[in-house]
């Protein structure tokens, strides 16, 4: 029987940002986005945990080395989030608006390929905006 | 393809309560509640984690605005259970005992019909009495 | 030199209790207390940090055996707080207002002298009621 | 309709262990586990979270006694791995390495029979090394 | 013998900044500031505690109301700086360089007075920028 | 007015230990040392939080570069104690039981002339063993 388990590694960023859609007013972006809509931006000190999912290899005990899932999500996210502006400074998420919601799905396509690559699934995306908020992402399911 | 994604609140609230059989006597109910049946009261700070459902709005990126979901949650549970008795002051929880599990499942059971109304789905409910003990309920799934 | 350090314990426990003031009208109080006047009681899980002052034992390294300093902490004042009515139920909080201060002064005197016996000085007590509100007392410094 | 709730348990313990291959040299096994393959061993603080799953007692709502389920986890988990070595002084590690991956597998298999027993079924092993790396077992689902 | 007591408050805000000195060129602040001179903003959750010293009153065994305090932090500090850009937005930090130091003095001096007018001493504040780096201020001391 | 500020850098390292006086017998280690005496080491995940004081710098608004702090605590710290045993590995603890009183007091001295020379004074070092036990020391006083 092949033992599966889920791996999770945390990692942090640290970026501004703001909900804004340009084609209404001030006005309009306030009522919908409250004070995120603030024009000179704000900011979050972000959690973001990776997921995956494999069998652990009878050598090493590994599903996959901490050290190379690490090292995807810092070349392949944290090094574009942290300490940037997500509406105007990351490539992968130019045209989105920087909802909890699609940040995690950005993110979850952003670094999908490589996880496979190694063997394992991308099982789930978490991403903490603050202590009171975050959202899951399973690649759709 | 769809996109879909889990979104979480988080809210607190302090109450009070005991485990309780009324046809057992006290004997029987340390015998089975332990410390928790203390006859005058314990409490609790508890945290609670709503998890609601859906597809991001393509506009807003939002699955739901969680000023919403704060107020539905506030006025359906926290503004009825925070500084409260859990036996005795709570219309929801009558002639219900104040397990976590019990109250995990009546706080489902309060919010469901409100959070569906707005186009989303409740997923999960998340409950901690302390850092050591917590319920999740999934609709009965 | 002698090198003094500070060593900190935490324990836990959770009561119920309620600000009230017996002299008062049910208005009064509430407005003075606000929801923690509640009259059928509401609850907390309480953090305490017990910190002592002493230099290491050259043999040990201890300045005091921290299962010493568990075993005080635990019969002086958990055992007697934990799933228990804080206004009703603890005789050493008699004719006290459970107030987050005067609890907190309280925990400090029922175990100064235990602590000074074991050759270490009792520096600090800190009390979370929730995780935003806590009090520190130093003996009155 | 049945109500199924999950419901958690946290427990803790303290261990020393290293990542090694005996066939291997050093090299191979620096190569392969990095900084965790020091000889002389490295440690850390576990968390580990059980979860169990049921339908409350209609008397007690409970789905099991949460101390039973403390007293299984710690007679079959606790005791034998709390200030221990784990790939020296654990009698069902023995012939595993100690990646958190197989330690979290060998834990399921260490309570799993004792949990079923009380009428529950054990649903989930949640184990952390750190704070930024933790493993999920579901029986292998 | 009068009692005195620290009691803390804690509170939250969401802010964008960057630390940049105009009169420097743009490899100068980057060499300086590091990834914090990003011109385009990052930004943080901070954590803000507020710690006032005072005697418990008799009757209430407050030293000061925790309402009084939270209202004071909320209208003279967060209303003014959450989800805001501190460099831009917030007329108690004009002409100051936004590190965290000089952010946690502009709080201490923003609400000295209100806290010492209700007959106590404010004492110190605490404000983490992330869980890694936080600055404590004691009014110079 | 010199505004003095008091700065904390966190960081943290995993690392085994046991507490074992070698002119003892292993009964009388036990009984004095507990299970932090097994003879096959145990190890936690410790927390070190280092303080330093001084006035924030009029242009950079800082009283050190976090970075400085941080390659110090990193180089003569860190580096020696991660993944390593504090009984056999880490030369500035040769002969000096492994208490965390002990181990505070060996930082302290490690850092204290690297941090002084930046123009700045080291305050207190915390060290946490577990979430429950943690020392503070200030260089003696």
């Amino acid at each position: 029987m092949s033992k599966t388990v889920y791996v999770t590694r945390k990692e942090r960023f640290n970026a501004a940002h703001k909900l804004w859609h340009e084609e209404w007013s001030e006005q309009k972006n306030f009522d919908t986005f409250g004070k995120c809509s603030n024009p000179n931006w704000h900011g979050h000190n972000y959690d973001l945990f990776v997921t995956i999912k494999g069998v652990p290899d009878p050598i090493t005990g590994f599903c996959m080395d901490l050290k190379d899932l690490s090292k995807i999500i810092n070349s392949k996210v944290i090094d574009k989030l942290d300490h940037k502006n997500l509406n105007m400074d990351v490539d992968f998420l130019e045209g989105i608006k920087s909802s909890t919601e699609n940040v995690a799905i950005a993110i979850w396509e952003q670094i999908e390929q490589d996880i496979n690559a190694c063997g394992c699934q991308l099982h789930a995306i978490k991403l903490y905006e603050t202590e009171n908020n975050f959202v899951e992402y399973y690649g759709g399911k």
